[in-house]
């Protein structure tokens, strides 16, 4: 028991260490060096001269970000808590993903692993995390839209493919394809030009589709971007709200400071008549 | 008229059944399981393969969706009713569409009725029906914006047919190409690099042309979004409102209250005089 | 005097008879009408085939349009009063323009006149006329911005003069070239792929010149449109003010009421005391 | 002593002077008149007529900003005071710089600062100065948003050279040209046609590297935009709360005036008791 204590005492002490703004700052110095040495690596002239040095560094932060995985591991109570926070799973999977594909033949996933390491001063740095999460939050408020989106664009997709199917082949030769068309399509890039135009020479009324999918696909999309402006807008009022409502709430107290005061008036009245 | 009585006990029923969210997310199970099949249809390998069951499935569908939209019509008391409802008619016109379809040679038209199936996703999700409503909603509040744009797209149109259609024919040569054109140039897609440039090196004044067209029209799709915001914000603004009047209520019952008090305060005096 | 006074009625009748919706209905079917038989002449099949009869409508338009403009004109006391009006300058050069080079050799400006007439759709119905004078009133609160706009313009212009002459004569040549082309780049149209790309194969180092213009060019674009954006919103914001104020105005009489109630207790107590 | 002291009266007049808007407005038309000969300057045709007139033009404007500069500094009490202000370094080095590179071989260098002068129109003006002011202050409050953004460009940037340094090595063949490759895919322009499809061609699997580059890309740009908007509401917010802050301090004076009038009735309630 008395073991059990100290242990608990440790842990407490090696929660407040991973949790001090020394260690966390270190981490994100750390996390910054490594992204200028991964950097410096995609140059193969560099990386060919110091290639024993790029082996030691790597190898260092290897063995530094698992230690520092493992002790903000251990330092939470039951040690599944850890994962309940989805940027700890996320620095789980990244600093887990390294270890694991290290030695084996997947060089490229080990090497994209690593450079996902540079994301992990968002989940490191307490205020990017915040806004990150800021972001992600207005995305469920706009699941509806997002689901019409991917209607109009599936239906849009199905009709490209019937109809441009032999005309443009490399644009809507499969639902796949006439999908990332589409998507071409609805950021406008190269959507006349590119790949309207050749099909409007062999078929007068496909400008029909063209343009109808634009207005529909633009218009969603615009409301997307509305109700992410009007979201933010509304936060602003919300808050704005507040300080009103802390206002009213004063009012209503000088309110009931009045009716009171009504209330000894009445008294007093009253005592007088009694006092005749 | 017991019998018109029991039919009237049996619409009843049937109303309740076709509005029961069982039978709803049974339609919306069934339009997604469909929406896999006609996406998988296009895939010319897998149709050829499993031809037989993709005829099947479209039999089941084609069944399925007639018996359901024949129960949602004899559901409503005076059979028109139904059709009052603008997404009724949109499924009324989809499905009977196909149903007179097949069989004839439309094979093309056939095909892109099935494909609309899918927007019944819309018709039939409640969410999904005022999300779009409300999208369309705004559109009539821009009638006059809307105007505005054809009126400047109409006369840039034929302007642009009188001075560019021996220099561009494929882009100018007519009024209808034209006006393709300039849906092209507004949505900035390729207007200097395909159709400014080249005009610009035989007519040095093309500019004013088209930077004038960009400028006036680009600055009215702008006044279109803003107005999209502006409603959208105007209505977040309105239920805000709403809240303060409520409170405004609550207020002025706070202040009939103190006006009573004070009424009671005078007949307390008043009792007092006349005691004496 | 007799002559005078009942011309000065014959003019107030005649205002009334311009100002009536009977009449700029009238106008506004012709100049609908109009429209359509300018658009049906821009195809060359159709102008030849039915020449005789677009001469003789045309004849029709101007003629009906001339007078139109003089009955509005001396409708107006004082002529010249007609010219205080912006949209009754554009109906008149519009009109006179099309006199004035009717039978001359300057067909093209000739025919562009007469498009324009289309324009007068906008001077002639009330609504529309409302949005264009709103929609243009935003344009001088933006003059500063459209200032540095057109500083940062000509500083670019001028240095991608310097800079570039010599590697991209087709887009910096001169002075008037480049401008266009940084109106093209600030549109974000073909930017890369047709201007930067071919002069950074030769100079390395001119992403500087194209990304800080892009990034300040579009950051004072963005001003621009937020600056539309927060005008409406501000006066949507006023509306809704206005609507506060005269709540407010409500409360002070309320107010005044209880202080009134107070005063006319004070005056009863006083009168209970002499009466005793 | 006497001396100093009319040192300082001689340094005030000159601080009223540099000051006045009979002075700026001099300076401001004489950089107006310069920028003209600067744009002029660039059509070698005028340019070689008229050489020796642009050589003493050039020598005027060289000495009139110098003197005007200095002057300006030596209105400042404590001369290194005149630095304190960010429009006054930016006048000095770019009068400065010119200064010095007059006569040295950096011939494109001293042109731009001098076409540079330009913008001094912005540091001269108080109406611009403000409103250039009031832009930039809003980017410290996206320092966050934009570290994200460059987080999320070194990551892809990364990716890209390691993915497609082979297939595409003019976007992706070392990490700068990647970081100018992603800046133009964040654009939209020719994100497709010219960078995505030929990669696409090559890797089916290519989409989801740019697909997910311009959601997250766009989306943060986005919010960008969105905290842009925002801010500039809040501003006018704040504004109309000021306004709603001075009636609500009325308010708290007529609910003062309230309950003095109760504190009164009280008192000459209590004097009827005691004169009873």
């Amino acid at each position: 028991m008395m073991k059990k204590n100290s242990g608990a005492g440790v842990r407490t002490k090696l929660y407040d260490f991973v949790h001090h703004p020394y260690f966390t700052n270190t981490v994100l110095f750390l996390i910054f060096i490594n992204s200028i040495t991964i950097g410096l690596e995609t140059y193969p002239g560099i990386f060919r001269e110091y290639q024993n040095w790029f082996v030691f560094i790597e190898g260092f932060f290897l063995w530094f970000f698992t230690i520092e995985i493992i002790l903000r591991i251990i330092a939470h109570r039951p040690v599944l808590h850890f994962f309940k926070n989805g940027w700890n799973i996320f620095d789980f999977i990244i600093i887990g993903g390294v270890l694991i594909f290290s030695g084996t033949h997947y060089i490229s996933t080990l090497r994209i692993l690593r450079v996902l390491r540079v994301m992990r001063t968002v989940s490191v740095s307490p205020s990017l995390q915040r806004l990150t999460t800021a972001l992600l939050r207005t995305v469920p408020a706009m699941a509806n839209i997002l689901l019409l989106l991917a209607i109009v664009f599936y239906v849009f997709a199905v009709i490209g493919v019937i109809l441009y199917r032999d005309l443009a082949p490399e644009y809507f030769g499969s639902l796949h394809l006439s999908m990332v068309t589409l998507f071409q399509v609805v950021t406008l890039e190269s959507w006349a030009s590119g790949v309207f135009r050749p099909i409007f020479e062999e078929d007068p009324w496909s400008w029909i589709y063209f343009i109808s999918f634009i207005l529909i696909g633009t218009f969603i999309v615009l409301n997307l971007f509305v109700g992410e402006i009007v979201n933010n807008v509304q936060k602003v009022n919300e808050m704005y709200e507040t300080k009103m409502k802390e206002k009213e709430g004063k009012k209503e107290v000088d309110h009931e400071m009045l009716l009171r005061e009504i209330a000894e008036l009445k008294a007093m009245i009253k005592e007088n008549q009694h006092n005749k």
